[in-house]
This record gives structure tokens, C-alpha cells and sequence, in this order.
């Protein structure tokens, strides 16, 4: 990573599939992880599955959320969209200055009784935003890994999907874009603005309604643009 | 085609970019195609810098709009979004039953003096869905082609896109795929129901936003699932 300071990634309700899928290739790459949970030993427990999946040497840890909170300045958020608001209200004097959250959540109406391959409408423009407005002055947000596929992030399979970033902070873009690229194959697009986020937030739900009707485990490649646009480990 | 009945394929608003693209295409693809313009003469005139292009054996011709919605039973609609419920209010007498109307519209909010990288809110969901209430019983309505680029569709460079259509008629939905397999390169992919177009339509934004920032000329491709699910001219 850019800054070695930024460790370790923390991810914030980090023991359901997309958590544990980008726990587990975060620590393959060598990083080190805490799995955060409103439960310690539930918490506990995953690290402990993972590092069993990710190899000997993999350094992942688990902890309650806010304990995870202040012990990283990097987060990762991978909570359902109807957990989001009232756990980063709860999180917000835990979390310490000058951090970086990278927010994956998408507002499924799922999350109300619907159907994951749709979206509800957020106040603030897209779930990322919402968590723009609630976490403390000094912590910056990113919004990306929307649109990889849990499934695929939780087998041994190469990632075939782009993950495009969205923040209003150049150190929160260039660190989320630098997380995507340790995961074989993914590359990492600039997307601009957070509040562009509602625009790849409504991906993941075209995606599960494909997955739904194709059996499948969609994910999203951009196509047309020179290859030194994309952060890439795959591409030269 | 499936049905030969279903055409020829006439572009409704089809001197724009978009619409002289998808003309090229499928001219290139030995359809006929009828441009339709509010005026006659530059119609005419379009068809005819397409026939250039496209070759000698090209069939490309033009009308009014409504000569050309009662000339066809395959419409597809490529005007900016400020025209498109106007206009389908002025030719709802001019469509014959049993037509199929393909939909590209894009609610951007360019639109009303907006960018092009975000989108306004349409009451019915989508530019898709507001054309679904606005033609006449008995015809069919299809959302594609948003996401395909007009600068690349008037090149002569390959399509690297994949269409993903959506729409509650089985016959429009297979038509609509049909055409989009008619573009080298350009896979179709079954996007479910008609409300599903608001996902592919904010796609087109989250698209010219990227295009803006790094000058390209993006598309999608949708990755994880087998190669059955698409139709495709492009791969056995």
C-alpha cells in the first residue's frame, strides 16, 4: 500500500459472505486482517475459519466492531444496507481521525422485505453517501467492491470483474483502488465522485437478478479504455 | 430474424448519433433500415450519408416519423430523453398494432440542462417504463442499446459491449437480442423485466462519466455466467 500506516484492514461486519470473501484474499495477499462483528467470538470464530483457508502465514484477527475500530485506520464496511445507519452511529466515537472507511453496501430492497434485484431510494443518493453523513469530521469515504461477487471472492477462483471507486478524497480513492488490485484479476477504475455511487450501487442488483435468472455469479468488466486507466495486477 | 414479418427495422429519432450507429450496424448486416426524423428531408439525407457508408447493396432510407412507424413493425427509439415522451404521444396513432418498439432512452440530466454523467428521476422508473405507458395498446415495448457507444457503433472498429435487454414481452425481448447479435462483437444478454431498465439506463451515466475523465469510450461486459446464456454472433 501507498501509505504502510493504513493497516491494518479492519472490515466492519465483516462475518457475512462478502467480509469473509474479501478477508480471505486480502490475507492471501499478506495483509493483515480483523474480522469485525457485534459479537467477538463470533468475530473470533471467522478470523479463525479464514486463516485456516487462507494458509499458515495469514495474520487475521477478530474483535468486536468498535475495538476494530479503533485499532485500525483503514475499514472496510460490509453490512446489509438495513444495518448500516445504526451501526455507524453507534461506531462514530470509535473511529479515529484521519481514517479511510470503504463503504460496500447497496441499498437492496431486500433490505426492507423486497427483492435483492432491486434498489430503494436513499436521501442522501446511494448507501455510501448515507455513510458520508454519519461517520465523524476527519474520516474519509470511498465506495467500491459493490459489484464482486461474494461467491466467487469466498472459492479459489480468479475475480473477473473491475471494481470501480467512488470518493471525494484522493487518498481514500488511491487506497481503495490499491486494496482491489490485490485480488487476482480485479482491477481498479476511478469512478469519480462518492456521490457516483448510486450508480454502481445499482449494478449489484441488475447483477443478482441475472445471477437469479442465469445461475450465475455475474460480475462487470468496462471495456474502452486504454489499460493504464485501470489499477491492475493482471495487466502490465 | 426470427420472424421476417418484423421489419424493416425503422429508427425513430434516427438522426443522432445513436440512431445513425445502430443504422450503420445493421445496414452493414443487410437490413433494411428506414431513419425517421421530424423532418423528412434530413432523413433523407441521413440515410443517404449511411448508404455511403455502409455500401452499395445498403438498404437505408428515410421518412417522417410517422411514415416510418407506419411503414414498420420493428421501431426503435433513439431520441434524448427531453423528446422522447412528446414524440410518442405524436405517433400513437401513426403505430400499428402488434409493432415492437425498442427502447435506448436515457433519462440523463443533461436532459434539463444537467450533466451527462448523472440521471434524473423518471415517475415510472425508467425512460423505458414511460414509454411502456405511452404506446398504444398492442405494441410491445424493449429497453436496450444504452450502454453501446454511438462514437464506436460509427467507427468501424469492433463493439466491445454486451446489451443487456430487458422487457415483459417474450418476442420483443427475443428481437431485441436477435439485433443487438447483429453487431460484431456485441453479445445479448436477458435482463429480465421491463423495470429492470432503470439499472441498464443509470449504466449509460456511470459510462460518459468515465468517458469524461478518461477519455475513452466505455462499455460492459457482464462476466460469470456460461457462454449459453448469451446470444452472441461472436462466440460458438
Amino acid at each position: 500500500m501507498t501509505d504502510p500506516a493504513i493497516r491494518p484492514i479492519a472490515i466492519i461486519g465483516g462475518t457475512g459472505p462478502a467480509g469473509t470473501g474479501l478477508a480471505l484474499r486480502w490475507a492471501r495477499a499478506g495483509e493483515t486482517v480483523i474480522i469485525g462483528s457485534r459479537d467477538a467470538a463470533r468475530a473470533e470464530q471467522t478470523a479463525e475459519i479464514i486463516r485456516t483457508r487462507a494458509g499458515a502465514k495469514a495474520q487475521v484477527s477478530g474483535m468486536e466492531n468498535s475495538a476494530a475500530c479503533a485499532t485500525s485506520n483503514l475499514l472496510v464496511l460490509t453490512v446489509p444496507f438495513e444495518g448500516q445507519a445504526a451501526l455507524l452511529k453507534q461506531l462514530k466515537t470509535a473511529m479515529r481521525q484521519g481514517s479511510i472507511l470503504i463503504d460496500a453496501t447497496v441499498p437492496l430492497a431486500a433490505s426492507v422485505g423486497g427483492r435483492a434485484s432491486r434498489t430503494i431510494g436513499v436521501w442522501q443518493g446511494s448507501a455510501a453517501q448515507q455513510t458520508a453523513e454519519l461517520v465523524p469530521k476527519g474520516v474519509a469515504v470511498a465506495a467500491a467492491f459493490h459489484n464482486v461477487s461474494a461467491d466467487v471472492l469466498n472459492s479459489d477462483a480468479d475475480v473477473d470483474c473491475d471494481v470501480i471507486v467512488c470518493s471525494d478524497d484522493p487518498n481514500a480513492m488511491q487506497i481503495a483502488m490499491e486494496l482491489a488490485t490485490k485480488i487476482p484479476r480485479v482491477r481498479a477504475l476511478d469512478g469519480g465522485k462518492l456521490e457516483n455511487a448510486r450508480l454502481v450501487e445499482q449494478i449489484t442488483a441488475l447483477l443478482i437478478g441475472l445471477n437469479i435468472r442465469h445461475q450465475g455469479h455475474g460480475g462487470i468488466r468496462i471495456t474502452g479504455f486504454p489499460d493504464a486507466v485501470y489499477k491492475t495486477s493482471w495487466i502490465s
